[in-house]
């Protein structure tokens, strides 16, 4: 039933994804007389969707925890029980974050040797692939040395699965690369997650800085979702306002609006690299199923590049490589020398 | 002694400051031998520097706490020394972060009332001035609720006084702008803040977001000096990729470079409202005394910046404004009635 501009932002979406590509399908959940219409609309829809009613809709400013206790019968918890059945491979939502985490908590279920799930998100960069991954960007405030280095784990397959890079640089954000600064929680994931780097198949590069969350330097930024929400938000916010300064500044002048026309081609390839529908998804690791949160904003593009990403990772089998790696890590961190280690929850 | 660049480039900021201000006079600490070669070669500063030498000098990569116990005979000491028996006004300083903030600590002291002091930075935002405040950007990386409400007194007088605001606004940064959501200690602040709005002469907004950081319906953003310094670097990594990114957009064909030139003076009016050497300049407050913290890799203009931003706060009397209004502040909250107040420190 759709984010901030309701279905019909959906339902275009899924028709420009469905018009891309010949082997998604779906399965979509809501008000059945209303997406009848809305889908019956589009041709090339047409024996693509089936359609689940659901009595009720998730607000975007419902509290999780009331979502949690009433949920049932909503188009969400429809969306997240297709995946629980296996009917569907991901579900994408583009409602209520913390509903939708909730709801996917408790009826998924967190895999085996998880204590915290994550959402992670792509960043634009100058890597290679032109993103790098961040998580957790806002499933939980909190997290301890423990659950960051399940967030390196879990980053790094997303990393390999969804970005096809064989072995991750992962990196933990703190506020300097000298070992000395920082909490003391960060410290101990440091050592953990420097530790688990073999096990894990990917390459610890240390701590990382704000200022790097767009570099080559790293592919995998691991921080809690207090901090890494924040940076998502303010990221995303100084590009929407360079992005307007730009326009005011093309717009000043009946000369620098020609100058604008002629720079037309080049503006846009700006900005493509850095359009934020393009890196439109959240995913959520660490659970028994992928569930992919597209933007509440997000229009029929945003939606299709998360259908995109979710049907890539559906792909690749990355939820059971996911959960193999996670109990593969798991098991050599259990087994590793206790040096510097803290296993102890810190709370 | 200077930065990332050395002496070279505060000499020729110092210089750019001084013939654009007949007012500024300036105490200048390190080498002698150097500084007295450098500055005799620029005009403008004849007769406008008073040269201190200063044996050693503090590197960038120093221990703060090593600083701590061997600063003494250093040209950043010398510089702090010059604030603290009066000779000065304000110091500016380029170098090592950390080492500023301890040296400043145990030399200034802390005004009385004030547990934590903080950095305080200008963000370039969609306000009428052109900037918000943000604090603390890394002075400390924790803060309990009473810090977080004298960041936010802090905060407000610093926009009074720097930025002419008469009564500013204030928010403080969380992950949503609802009320259930974020840490326990943040839920405190906001009744402290919220409670002492009318004694700290500020309209207190509420919570708000990394996407806020630029908007208009906020002046001054308080946060812990973790999440600022990450929120800092995040904004200036996010706008130099972009910056970088447009570059390369319109070095990428012949056409696109003729497009380039015709756009000139919309970029370079674009260049200027986003210009992190417009905006250098971290405040430390809370101190006895007044000192700026440059960008350690500042140029000419950026440092030139730093001095401009401490001559206002000079004269604009701000040191004893800061002290009288957080006197007047942790009385009145001292005294107001206890509702939703928690005065114990929560770590």
């Amino acid at each position: 039933m759709g984010g901030d501009r309701g279905p019909a932002a959906v339902v275009a979406g899924i028709e420009e994804s469905a018009s891309k590509n010949p082997d998604i399908h779906f399965i979509v959940h809501g008000d059945e007389e209303q997406l009848t219409r809305m889908i019956g609309r589009r041709k090339a829809l047409a024996g693509r969707c089936v359609i689940r009613h659901a009595e009720r809709v998730v607000t975007m400013h419902e509290k999780p925890s009331h979502v949690m206790r009433n949920g049932e019968g909503t188009s969400m918890w429809g969306a997240i029980e297709s995946v629980r059945n296996k009917e569907a491979t991901v579900a994408v939502s583009c409602g209520n974050t913390g509903a939708l985490m909730a709801l996917s908590m408790i009826r998924l279920r967190k895999i085996p040797g998880v204590n915290r799930p994550a959402i992670a998100c792509l960043w634009p960069s100058r890597n290679k692939g032109g993103f790098n991954v961040m998580l957790d960007v806002g499933a939980d405030i909190k997290a301890d040395a423990e659950d960051l280095l399940q967030y390196a784990m879990m980053g790094a397959s997303y990393a390999r699965n969804g970005l096809k890079l064989v072995r991750p640089r992962v990196g933990l954000l703190n506020v300097g690369t000298e070992e000395h600064k920082g909490h003391a929680e960060l410290k101990v994931a440091h050592e953990l997650i420097g530790a688990s780097a073999e096990a894990g198949s990917f390459d610890y590069v240390g701590f990382v800085e704000g200022s790097d969350l767009p570099s080559d330097r790293v592919d995998v930024i691991v921080t809690d979702g207090f901090t890494g929400n924040i940076a998502l938000k303010t990221g995303e916010g100084t590009a929407k306002l360079i992005g307007d300064f730009m326009k005011e500044a093309f717009a000043a002048t009946p000369l620098s609006r020609v100058a604008a026309l002629l720079a037309l081609t080049s503006l846009r390839r700006l900005q493509k690299r850095i359009d934020p529908r393009r890196v439109n998804g959240g995913v959520f690791l660490g659970l028994n199923g992928t569930v992919v949160k597209s933007h509440g904003s997000a229009d029929a593009t945003g939606i299709a590049a998360a259908i995109k990403l979710a049907f890539q990772l559906a792909q690749s089998g990355f939820q059971e490589r996911l959960a193999a790696r996670v109990a593969a890590v798991g098991g050599a961190h259990q087994d590793a020398p206790a040096d510097g280690e803290n296993n102890g929850r810190a709370e």
